[in-house]
């Protein structure tokens, strides 16, 4: 690290440890059993094009958690040159640098909902920009917990720019998606992507934005798991659980674009499907009929509610 | 179907057909609990360019299959340009034919091996091919196992050509790769492809082989079952096949040709997923150290074996 204090990259990375130590102990501290465990890892290039490192945490079998991964990341490589197009570059090998944290947790109990949280910075090109987001994937639908991800969120978006939630929460309607099943991946959030890249908005509103995002992540998600974590359960609420947690691996692994990214350019596999939960089920034709719950979890994967609007 | 017998297209699926009773019969008869029930299922072109129906036959917890997949499709469709370019064809829109059965049977003892099997046949412009083979990926190693299943393959692929076995065991090792794992999906087994398609032997050999193939499939198989099935196991053994069952999912989701491009062209998501397993596990870093048995078994994914000439 370069410690310079004018190196865009280095306070973005900076930001990224914070909230990563931030978020582990207070999900260690709701959890009370189950420990963040921490696995500093480092890469060189002879895998593929990305090499760095970076601190995965990741807590296994606690109370409230059945799982649970974050992991901070600071990598370098080159993109191809039909990447570096993709992304609005010049058509060329380009360098690149990329840190982030990126987050899934898997709740031991199906009433309490499963989360993701991504927040990077990248440099290539003589370009910078901010990515990210965050989402909450439901078993059974609780209304008021849905409103209250959302309304933190909008709250955090509108003190930055009233476009943002809107743009943000439709983005992530649309990326959270499995054609396959006509299904989204759980009930949304926030997504965006190449914020900063166009210019027209300078570094220190970013990073305070996704400062905000960061910190106030807890307070999007942990409320909800407070209410939810000693409800009662059956076989069947398990059950359905592990079913629609084959969901969640079917989206990671055939369509994350962060996952294919990171495991087609030899990042470090451990710490990529750290987001894959640890129990999952598939049964042949899987169609809830009877319990109103399970409907009404469906209803919503397939056509996605503006929570805000709606009560 | 049109009945027309000279259809080589009607008569590659005729063929498909009856291996599927033939394999499911065999499989119902050493399980004893389990059976197969039949699902058939149409499906119109308004979700993709694939149209066409099949028979899916699905058990679900058998006494000795834990799940277990035989799926018979008709369809057509119409290749993409860049698609049937890369298949040799001219580099425009091709109407194709497909037919072919396509099973997976996840035991549920970890003492017996998962399998795989596909044969199919394809017409587009103008030409038509066979491809296919089959497969092992066992749970611990039983090299008499994995000399029977090769053995058996080889017979049948030297009664029709002796370049085949050691071509398409090669080709099956190479095609089965994690890549991300630095693993091989198992023992390997045979594969092939465009067989026919550019001329030099006729069809009725080749049928002929992919009879053999089909029929010869529960000799290869269902010898290593009823050896294995009632042998003792533990939670840990247990256990360790669910991690390794992970392996499968990350295998078909983001690197099987035939799941990817089922589900691009809109093909039934639920006969194409019917190979998943039905309960798996991840586990952060997860790493045999111990277990002789499990240090051997990732051994031999890391470094295919000839199984057939290192007794």
């Amino acid at each position: 690290m370069s410690g310079n204090s004018t190196d865009l990259f280095e306070r973005a990375a900076a930001l990224f440890a914070s909230v990563q130590e931030h978020i582990c102990s207070a999900l260690e501290t709701i959890d009370q059993k189950g420990r963040f465990l921490s696995d500093q890892w480092e890469k060189d290039q002879t895998d593929g094009i990305t090499s760095g490192g970076g601190i995965s945490r990741v807590m296994a079998e606690g109370a409230v958690f059945e799982k649970g991964g974050v992991n901070l990341s600071k990598v370098g490589g080159s993109f191809e040159p039909a990447l570096a197009e993709r992304l609005g570059l010049a058509p060329v090998r380009t360098p690149f640098r990329a840190t982030g944290v990126s987050l899934v947790i898997h709740p031991r109990n199906p009433m309490v909902p499963t989360t993701h949280a991504n927040w990077r910075f990248i440099e290539a090109g003589g370009r910078w920009w901010f990515g990210g987001g965050s989402d909450l994937t439901p078993y059974y639908v609780f209304s008021e917990d849905a409103v209250h991800f959302h309304t933190v969120l909008r709250t955090i978006c509108d003190q930055h720019d009233p476009s943002y939630y809107p743009r943000f929460k439709k983005w992530c309607d649309e990326y959270f998606y499995l054609p396959h099943r006509k299904e989204h991946r759980g009930i949304g959030g926030i997504f965006f992507d190449y914020l900063g890249k166009e210019g027209g908005v300078s570094f220190e509103p970013l990073l305070s934005f996704v400062r905000d995002l960061g910190f106030g992540f807890i307070d999007q998600y942990v409320p909800i798991v407070s209410r939810r974590h000693t409800l009662p359960f059956t076989d069947d609420d398990r059950k359905f659980q592990l079913l629609r947690r084959g969901r969640y691996v079917e989206f990671n692994l055939l369509y994350d674009r962060g996952t294919q990214f990171g495991l087609q350019t030899g990042g470090r596999t451990e710490s990529i499907l750290m987001s894959l939960p640890p129990t999952v089920c598939w049964e042949y034709n899987f169609e809830p009929k009877e319990d109103p719950r399970q409907i009404e979890l469906m209803d919503v994967v397939r056509s996605p509610r503006d929570w805000l609007t709606e009560r």
